[in-house]
């Protein structure tokens, strides 16, 4: 009954996993954007509050937030172009009864699949890019190169930047960089990433993409290039500092998004599993 | 840089790997307790509420709910009994500015491990369960050998009985079973699981075990056991059928909770992952 | 400076004026129509969680809600007729940005008005009226000759049934009716309460209308008739025991609705002020 | 059967009555204290979504938000001093089941009283006040003196900074003032309105009382002097610009809070209403 791939399966995880967590820790007041319900959580009922005859208690939780919130995957649907989404259909015509249908982010597949980290800080001998800074063609090309890494189709590959450092630092303003930008990949590093073939693309930044300083979030043209014009998922505000400094530049990637029945997105909890 | 077993896990995904999801869809007006805030998702965006100049729009999402609801994993903190919880923590105590410090669904790691599906109606010979039905230690083992099954220790466990078929079938108060019961492991099944040294037990119920007629979803055995007196996680809601259908009993068993700080439980969609 | 009505007003207040609370309380598990979002509450912070260090403490709330959960008002906009709202009004075109710009219960003003009391029970000789019961023009009428009110331009009109008694005695799925259905005025006492110029229409009923036994909430003539054809504002889930029981027919109604811009209606406390 | 005060209070409205809206709009993004959980909303479902056989359609709304943003009342359960509330109440046994069943909000009576507006940048010759300026008892005293107002038991003392300007404007930060400050009452001018047995004190800021520059809104003397230490309801973040444009310096303020049993304070739309 049990295949051989699934019992070599087994017997790897028998020898032992080592899994990173890509996902940053969901706390009220942690940076978000302003474009997105914030994060809010209290407990209905805490231990105590109802205690039952026989002794016990339980206790639970009430949570209110968008889904591009803290760690997440945009579904296609969460990016139109003069009205249409990816594969030409009409944004309108996706929604049905109120829930996207189409594109929605309960159409997208668990992710269980090869995935690569391009540090570019490691690259250019930062410890992490500047405000603002694009990421080029020619930096990812490097990285590629000094890593000894290749993409090959259906890869997710996540780009790291460094300045995943202001969320672990609590620097909640500068994490998300309205007024001094936010480095990352432009429209020609997100074509680049869309000519490899790959499944998806995640970073370490709020937005994934460079914003440039004083613009906000509005304008996002590797969105566009990436949900609309290829089919590409992207995964914001990824934990990528660990991978770096272990120099884990390959590794099984996991990631299962909430089916969220007409959602745009969904907060997930992405893991990196590689062998010890 | 890549450890030889990264490198045979990265071959078995190229060889195709497939995945099974365990997760149910999450919709409005889904099947839920109602001792835990309703789902509910709206849209505060949808392409065309606001098109920027450039043609681009983007669509988001609102979200509230409990952390019970849809399928989901219990931490540790959940449930205690007289005061206490997992290894004799004072439950008052556990809680600091409002939060589960200690043994909150932060503190889940995401499991990526041997799982195991016990498919007691295929050994009973029924289609699915009775409500309120026992599941007694006896179909427990009943089920392990006909299945030609072994449990070790660290593995999750998952025990079907075929009450999820009213999930699918949308028939929200039976398959919520507050009158009408809902069949699982009582107490001495819990025990049984927790001597085996299972590192997570799941169900497609509800509330993970039996639930007398008419007895509401108050008294809970197999919680106390399992999360108060053993510390083994719990997962409620799944969809075991297709698992069944394809007897599909042993697995790589990933689930990556949100790390909700201070919270005691996170939705998840778990996955069971094979060759193919 | 203060107009000589000002002062005759407050010389009222100052002889003491009585305040009948026509609001029911809010409440997790209260009944509320299964159409729009659950009522929930949880506090962040409960005094003890952070304690400054002068000793303060400060205790504060987190809700979820629909607008048409509890005691509320409908703005005119919460429904269309062929797409178009009061005034013939296209419907879409009300939205702006996500926001029922036209018609949104941020238009409504709030209500310091005439209030009658129709206690059509009291009429028929009744407690209560039946499940599905249809409050019929004949009744209105008598009720207004047995009572020796009058009805005026604008003035704010609540129609008793007495079905509220079941939200007081906690029976959540009678006081929903969806199954038994629910008394109240159908299109004729509608279009009768129209023809009177009333400026608002309530009822303690959850849907301000009657309902068919087994029909649920679909069919609603009378919001047709009173919000999209005349423009005239629905209360709902009003508790008018104490009004019925001390024989209070007229007196001074006050309804402020939380200005929800873009919203489709408001949750409120309507109170009846009288002379002692 | 209606009492000759009612009649009094019915001519007076139908003479026409002048009901001044002290509530500021709620949307999502205005400023509020980042304390609590921040006001959202969403329409479910929008007109066209669900359109019935009939031809009918309604539209509705998500709302999640803490109850101490917008334009507000504080419940006496909202501040404790060294854990007790007003009247000696301990502040963990007020709590059952979850719940502030003692002096919650639900406990606030609706308010139909005098009311009187202290219009301070009027007496002190300027448009607003400074961030950070401490309304003094002097000002106090000078601002009756100059509008020739007396303020009784039982009063609603509403005290103008002119800093809801900045609310109108749209300038959040400023209005919330956590780095600028906020002008306002400090601990004397509290207890000089405790001392004039005022029902409830009102202001057009965030937190009624001076926030000192740089401070953020954690030290908050005036709401322990008043709700701990004397029992008066608070009421923030009002709209008190008409008033003072008008020069109305006594009506009759109507202020319903939201009965959410449990909670803590509760958002509101308080009117002042005058004769013509």
């Amino acid at each position: 009954m049990t295949a051989p791939a699934t019992t070599q399966l087994l017997d790897l995880a028998a020898a032992g996993l080592r899994v990173l967590d890509l996902g940053r820790p969901l706390t009220v007041g942690m940076p978000q954007s302003p474009n997105h319900p914030a994060y809010w959580h209290a407990h209905p009922r805490r231990h105590g509050d109802l205690v039952r005859a026989d002794g016990g208690s339980a206790a639970n939780d009430m949570i209110s937030m968008g889904t591009h919130v803290g760690t997440h995957v945009d579904a296609l649907v969460h990016v139109s172009q003069d009205g249409l989404l990816y594969g030409g259909l009409d944004a309108g015509a996706a929604l049905q009864g109120g829930r996207y249908v189409e594109l929605g982010v309960q159409t997208v597949e668990p992710m269980v699949r090869r995935g690569v980290l391009l540090d570019v800080p490691g690259t250019l001998g930062v410890g992490r890019l500047e405000p603002g800074q694009e990421i080029t063609v020619a930096d990812l090309e490097a990285t590629l190169e000094r890593q000894g890494t290749t993409i090959g189709a259906g890869d997710v590959v996540l780009v790291r930047s460094g300045w995943g450092q202001h969320f672990d630092a609590g620097d909640r303003e500068l994490f998300m960089g309205q007024s001094s930008g936010v480095p990352g990949v432009g429209e020609a590093g997100a074509t680049w990433l869309a000519g490899r073939g790959v499944h998806a693309a995640g970073a370490d930044t709020i937005a994934f993409e460079r914003l440039a300083p004083g613009a906000g979030h509005g304008l996002l043209p590797a969105h566009r290039v990436l949900l609309v014009e290829h089919g590409i998922y992207i995964i914001e505000t990824m934990d990528l500092e660990e991978l770096a400094r272990e120099e884990v530049h390959e590794f099984l990637f996991v990631l299962s998004p909430l089916p969220l029945v007409g959602a745009t997105g969904s907060p997930a909890r992405p893991l990196a599993v590689v062998g010890r």
